[in-house]
C-alpha cells in the first residue's frame, strides 16, 4: 500500500489514538506512512491539521485514514469534516455508554486532571524509583516492600520488565541476577530466601542469550554459547527446585511478560 | 456508580483493550470496578469469561461493560454473546478499513510476530539500556549517539521521562543533572557543550520540587523551599541564556512531557 497516509490526531498526547489505530492497522498487511499530530486543542490547530489531511489526499490521490481522539465538539467537527476517512473511537462508544449509565459524559480532555495531586501517578513514579534502586541486585534493602522480585541470568530481560511493571502498573518490581556463584552453592542468593513466594523467574533460549550478550561483550566467555547453555540450565533447575514460577522471554515482548507476571503473581492486580 | 463492573477482555496483553476502555470511561464521572482478563485465546477460556460476566450481571443487577479486543471469530462470538454490554473496537473499525483498502484483514493476534526478530523491538531494548547507562549524568560517553539529552535540577522528572521515551518510542534519551556547581560557574556542564542542540530542559515549580525532595530527604537543605527556589531560578536562567528549549513538569504526566519533547526536538519522529 504505497502512497497511503495515516494520521493520529488528538487533543492530548495521542497515545490512545495511536494504540487504537495501530491495533486496527495491525490487522492489515499494509505499511502506510504514519503522521502524529498531538495537542490539537484549538480550532486554529484543528484547521491546520484538516488542511494538511486534504493536501495529503490531493497529493496522493487516496483518502488518508484519520484516527481521532478529540473531545471538544468544535475541534472535533473541523477535523471530522476533512477529506480523510475519519475513524472516531469516542463518538462511536461514548453514546451507548451514556444510554447505559443514564448520565452524560463530561467531555474531559486527557487522562489526568492535575498530575501533582494524583495518587495513581505518584505510585508509578515511586515504583520507577524503586525499580532503579533495586535493579540488578543493587540493594537488598526494602525487598519486603517489593511486589515482585524478578530472578534470572544476566540479560534475560529482568530490567526492562521491572521498569515496565513500574511505569505502566505502579508495581514495585526488584530484580536480582542469578550468577555462577549461586549455581555453585546450589542455593538461591541469601537476600531472596525470605521472599521466595514473591520471586518470579525469567529464562531465555541459550542461543538468543548468546546473541544478546555478544552485542554487549563480543567474543567473551560470558557470551559464549557453552557458557549460556550452562547458566540457563543451572538457573532453570534452581527455579524448579525452589518452586519459583517462571517463563521464557525468548519470543515474548516486555508487555507480554509483564502481563503474565501480573496475572500469575498478583491476581488481585487484575481487579482494580 | 456502585455495583458496576467493567471487563477488559483480550487475546493478548489487553493493553489495547484497556487504553481504549479507559479513555472512554474517562469521559464519565464514574469509578466502576475494573477486571482484566488477558490471554483469552481459546473457546474454553472464552466460555469461562462469558460465564464470569453473566454471573457478575446476576450478582450486581446491572450489565457489566465489556471492552474486547478478540480477533479469533469463535472466541469473539462466545464473549460477544455474554450478557454484558460488549464494546468491540475491532469489528467496528476493521470493516470500513477493509472497504477502503479493498483488502481483507488478516485476523492477526498480537502486536509482534516474533520479538527476537523485530527491529523496532530491539531498538526499544537498546534505548532502555542507553537511558540506564546515561541516567543522572553517569556517563558522558556516547552522548553523540543520544537522540536527546534531558537537563534540569535533581528531581525535575528527567529519569522517568527518559525511560518512557526509550520504552515507548525507542528514543535514546540521556539525562544530565544541573547542580549548584554548574550555576556557580555560569556555564553548562562541559560534556553538554558540544551537544547543546540536542538538549531539552525540564523545570518544575519550587514548591512541588520541595515536596518531592522532602519525601526523599526529609528536612534537608537539599529539600528546603529556599534552596529549591534558588536552584530552579538558576536552572531556568541558564536554559534561557543557552537557548535550550524547556517545559515545566509540575502539572504534566510523563506521557505528556515525552510527547512534547518528541514534537519539539525530533519532529521527524512524528512521521514514521
Amino acid at each position: 500500500m504505497p502512497n497511503r497516509t495515516v494520521f493520529f490526531v488528538s487533543d492530548g498526547t495521542g497515545i490512545t489514538a495511536e494504540t487504537f489505530g495501530n491495533s486496527i492497522l495491525n490487522q492489515f498487511a499494509a505499511k502506510p506512512r504514519h503522521v502524529r499530530r498531538p495537542f490539537i486543542d484549538t480550532p486554529e490547530k484543528a484547521r491546520l491539521v484538516a488542511r494538511e489531511i486534504d493536501a495529503t489526499f490531493a497529493a496522493e490521490g487516496k483518502r488518508p485514514i484519520v484516527f481521532i481522539t478529540l473531545i471538544d465538539p468544535e475541534v472535533h467537527d473541523i477535523v471530522a469534516l476533512s477529506k480523510g476517512l475519519v475513524l472516531d473511537m469516542f463518538q462511536t462508544f461514548v453514546e451507548p455508554l451514556e444510554a447505559e449509565f443514564g448520565i452524560k459524559s463530561n467531555h474531559r480532555v486527557g487522562r489526568f486532571d492535575d498530575i501533582s495531586k494524583n495518587q495513581e501517578y505518584t505510585d508509578r513514579i515511586e515504583a520507577i524509583n524503586f525499580a532503579l534502586a533495586h535493579d540488578d541486585g543493587q540493594s537488598a534493602k526494602n525487598l519486603d516492600t517489593a511486589d515482585v522480585i524478578l530472578v534470572g541470568v544476566s540479560r534475560s530481560g529482568k530490567t526492562p520488565t521491572s521498569l515496565y511493571l513500574a511505569m505502566q502498573h505502579g508495581v514495585k518490581a526488584a530484580n536480582y541476577p542469578l550468577i555462577p556463584e549461586d549455581f555453585d552453592r546450589h542455593a538461591l542468593p541469601k537476600p531472596l530466601a525470605p521472599h521466595k513466594e514473591k520471586c518470579f523467574g525469567l529464562t531465555i533460549a541459550p542461543e538468543r542469550l548468546a546473541e544478546i550478550r555478544h552485542e554487549r561483550r563480543p567474543n567473551s566467555v560470558y557470551a559464549s554459547i557453552e557458557n549460556c547453555r550452562r547458566e540457563v540450565a543451572a538457573a532453570e533447575s534452581m527455579m524448579r527446585r525452589e518452586g519459583i514460577g517462571w517463563l521464557s522471554s525468548t519470543h515474548k515482548s516486555i508487555e507480554e511478560i509483564a502481563t503474565t507476571i501480573l496475572r500469575d503473581i498478583r491476581p488481585d492486580r487484575l481487579i482494580y
